[in-house]
């Protein structure tokens, strides 16, 4: 037999230059630059320009990505009409999903190109807003080029101007959660382009994956986690409590054996921005949590992962929890769309082999002879 | 570094008791049974069983599953309703990639069932016909119960009885294309699934990386390549001249090193149901091809794919080409929803490292005074 891993833990699957994840030590770097120093001095579109293009933009630069993902913000006709008909109590992770392939339609080019990935990662916010809206019974709005990616998005989900808590909110979760390798919906997404397909398919595949509890789907449990407890006192029992059936929501990583550098940047954030009493409760129980996971003597090391104030940042922004995963999405597809460009310059299947252990030397037995 | 290979060749991604494909010898197995042996004596909705269930039916219980199977061949209305927007020439595999996205919609629950897997099946061939009739302007059927899966998908793509050709060809076709190992699409269903993910992101995933010419998407290009060459004896001139460009579709696999039992199961089905001219283009085209591709001295054994064929069987069944790669793509379902269900008992995240070979150690600059 040949190399086997368990869910290819360990397994190189293949080369990048677009991020890096040092899971010993903590941290996340973006073509070279540490995820602090991106937080703390970029906007998001500066990151998506890294991301795709290798080098942060110079100021004409970015002035002219701004542009092109304003102008790219719209959806067609078409597509717009295909939502009205979408039920308002559809999941926003499947009309995300659905919309990003039903976009792949109107634009049948194959093979993934630098402005294809601009204008998808432009009109994920858009879409994701008119749902929100149409589900409420309200219509979409007009996008507003005057805006920021992040403060379009706040204002076409509210009508409302961004207020600076929920642009900074925003803005700095979208940074953090742009890219981080080889993740299951990133590497989705490039087995997809491996094949020659196109960006929509690789883009969707990414969601429908991100959609998953194990991956980028729990976020709002989090939330929900929080709200159950109710109070920092009620944090121990119910902990206790929730360990005895499985592992608690936003603690420990698959890569990451130091704190995640995400979660520290999105605590401090929180710490600014999110109501003092539910930040109080998610510091309390994030305590109590790591506390009880390490009595038993046999855990490894665990550590809070992005999850855990993704939920407090997004609260805080303002975002209703069915939101969180999808909003991971549209930061994420910045990520998605950097690492199928650099797929398409592989031209290479991705395609592993497996071990088979089912039956062997069987033969048909006629229809009316089986028992 | 760890383990390393380009596009996963010969990792070893997971294991398996669906199907094997032994490459060196040139055989493939469902669940210990020969395709060969597949192919001759039982029908596609035994081999569907199989592949879900690991045992043939018996009598019974392939009566059971025919007629859950036929009873879900209907779209929900407003799948339908959707359908009835999308452009007339929108490509097949885009429509079928977004409609199993927006089935989803209908269905929101979340780990996968047998059901569902015997649902979304039963649906393919639906979505399929309903979107050829409609870009003909022509209203969907009502489906056949009476009629097998195939044999119902011939009569909602035209609005006749099968012929026993057609029958015969595309029963077959089903059959042989049912499932394929952890080739890139079902790998990438099971990626999303491992994600604790739906059934319905991993199959929409699936059929999206399924459309890649790398992978699925190239049948149609044979029939393509065989109307281009247009009689035998302009073979030789025309497949010199391809071979200056790139390799010859139809022609070489990734994992097979002998004859892939497909190819030759579907080449002695052509010869007995396709035109005898065009049987006679496309058996004269192949046996150049491996001729050529034979003069360098330092390729390796090259052999027929499945491609190769296929568009010579599904073009004898009547189908357009456009729906050659989605009409494998409804075989491949219920490959697709077994290795998903296999997936699914794994309860382990696919998450593979990558190796970082971008720069290091960048400080932000302010955007002021970038170059």
């Amino acid at each position: 037999m040949t190399n086997r891993s368990k869910g290819l833990a360990g397994v190189v699957a293949g080369q990048t230059a677009i991020s890096e994840v040092y899971g010993q030590e903590g941290r996340l770097v973006y073509r070279g630059y540490d995820i602090h120093d991106l937080a703390a001095n970029t906007t998001f579109e500066e990151v998506a320009y890294l991301l795709w293009r290798g080098d942060l933009p110079s100021a004409a630069q970015l002035a002219a990505l701004k542009a092109q993902m304003a102008a790219a913000r719209e959806l067609p006709d078409g597509v717009l009409k295909a939502m009205r008909l979408l039920p308002p109590s559809a999941a926003p992770m499947d009309v995300l999903r659905t919309v990003v392939s039903r976009l792949g339609i109107e634009d049948p080019h194959m093979t993934p190109t630098p402005d294809q990935a601009i204008g998808l990662t432009a009109k994920i916010p858009t879409i994701l807003a008119a749902f929100h809206r149409l589900r409420q019974g309200l219509e979409p709005l007009p996008a507003r080029p005057d805006l920021s990616h992040t403060g379009n998005y706040i204002y076409l989900l509210t009508g409302q101007e961004p207020t600076p808590v929920a642009a900074e909110s925003l803005g700095t979760y979208f940074i953090l959660l742009a890219d981080h390798g080889f993740n299951a919906s990133t590497f989705t997404a490039r087995i997809v382009t491996s094949t020659a397909s196109d960006i929509y398919s690789a883009v969707s595949a990414g969601i429908g994956a991100l959609k998953g509890p194990l991956h980028g789907g729990a976020p709002s449990l989090v939330l929900e986690m929080l709200q159950a407890i109710g109070t920092p006192e009620n944090a121990e029992a119910w902990m206790r409590n929730r360990l005895k059936q499985g592992p608690i929501m936003g603690i420990g990583h698959r890569i990451y054996r130091a704190e995640d550098p995400r979660a520290e940047i999105l605590r401090e954030l929180s710490r600014r921005v999110a109501d003092a009493q539910f930040f109080h409760l998610a510091w309390e129980s994030e305590q109590t949590a790591l506390r009880l996971v390490h009595e038993n003597p046999r855990a490894s090391r665990m550590y809070t992962n992005v999850e855990f104030y993704s939920a407090a940042t997004l609260h805080a922004a303002g975002l209703p929890p069915d939101l969180f995963t999808p909003s991971f999405a549209a930061s994420r597809t910045a990520g998605y769309t950097a690492h199928i460009l650099e797929q398409v310059a592989e031209h290479e299947l991705i395609r592993p082999n497996s071990e088979y252990i089912g039956q062997v030397g069987r033969k048909v037995v006629p229809l009316a002879e089986r028992g």
